[in-house]
């Protein structure tokens, strides 16, 4: 079985958007810088850790995640299912794609992409997923993309875990070109 | 001369201390945790980073750090002067500290400070003294000791910085003994 691993790029001081998020500024002001790495991928570093989260075999996200990137037109990479977590419906035009699966139910989400995925490892995206698959205990891993600068304000990715604290161990390091550091850990 | 250098062990999820903190509990609920690393040393890694953290030539550090330690019996190390970032007057047993300096102006701790350091780097300690000194322009670098492990709860080292967004230059990735990871950066 593979794993379950969230990977976001994450800013020093904690953030994945920048502040005055809306639908056409998705990343909040700023939030651009934080995925500059990925667009165009330089570097033989960089261009593995992407490889890697290209070549996994299913994908959970977050309505807000998905639907600001249009879905990715229904093909995040490769044509693999994806899982979208969200409270409401599917709009008309994400249940029109048939790769995609809309469900409020993080647990059924996380084993139907287990199942999907197979040998492979499951792409997780997106801070409130990330958030309730920690607390849920169904996030295997972290890849987090340490981005060098202070953006201040925000949307924070570790928020609302509560207090219980978790060990984790680390995996890798891997200074990327550019100042990113690609850090994997796992959730003990 | 030599540079102005945070150094803060750091929980991945951006926490330096745990819930609760109270006199009697400074480094708040599982706090410790951040500081096993130091309490015994181990490793090269590790070792090697405490060393350049002993070696520098001054201190500056908030009450909230300074206090709780018992302000480090007025020698922290090699009895290099430390300079103290209060709103208060000094407590009588620290003013009868005399390598010991109480002040409220940050700008002039950190130029008394430099001066007083020379050659050598500033040890700055302490979130609110990292937050103030970032917001000042006076933080030269940050070397954060990364901790693998969630806190979920506590008090934050990045706070309050306001949206102003802050580019850094990753000078160094050490991996260290037991999954800690020594990230520094030099603030543009």
């Amino acid at each position: 079985m593979g794993s379950t691993v969230l990977y976001m790029s994450m800013s020093v001081d904690g953030f994945i958007a920048g502040p005055n998020e809306t639908d056409e500024n998705g990343l909040g002001d700023g939030g651009d810088r934080l995925h500059e790495w990925v667009f165009p991928p330089e570097g033989g570093v960089n261009n593995r850790v992407i490889d890697e989260f290209m070549s996994t075999g299913a994908v959970v996200a977050g309505r807000g995640t998905f639907e600001p990137a249009d879905g990715w037109h229904g093909d995040h990479h490769d044509g693999v299912p994806i899982w979208v977590l969200s409270r409401r419906p599917a709009p008309e035009w994400a249940g029109s794609m048939h790769s995609v699966t809309y469900t409020n139910d993080i647990h059924a989400a996380f084993r139907d992409a287990r199942s999907a995925a197979g040998e492979k490892d499951v792409l997780v995206h997106g801070a409130s997923t990330a958030q309730r698959a920690i607390s849920a205990g169904l996030l295997d891993e972290l890849e987090i993309h340490l981005i060098p600068v202070l953006l201040g304000e925000g949307r924070r990715l570790f928020e609302h875990l509560g207090a219980e604290q978790r060990q984790l161990e680390r995996l890798r390091v891997l200074p990327g070109e550019g100042g990113v550091t690609h850090l994997r850990y796992r959730i003990r």
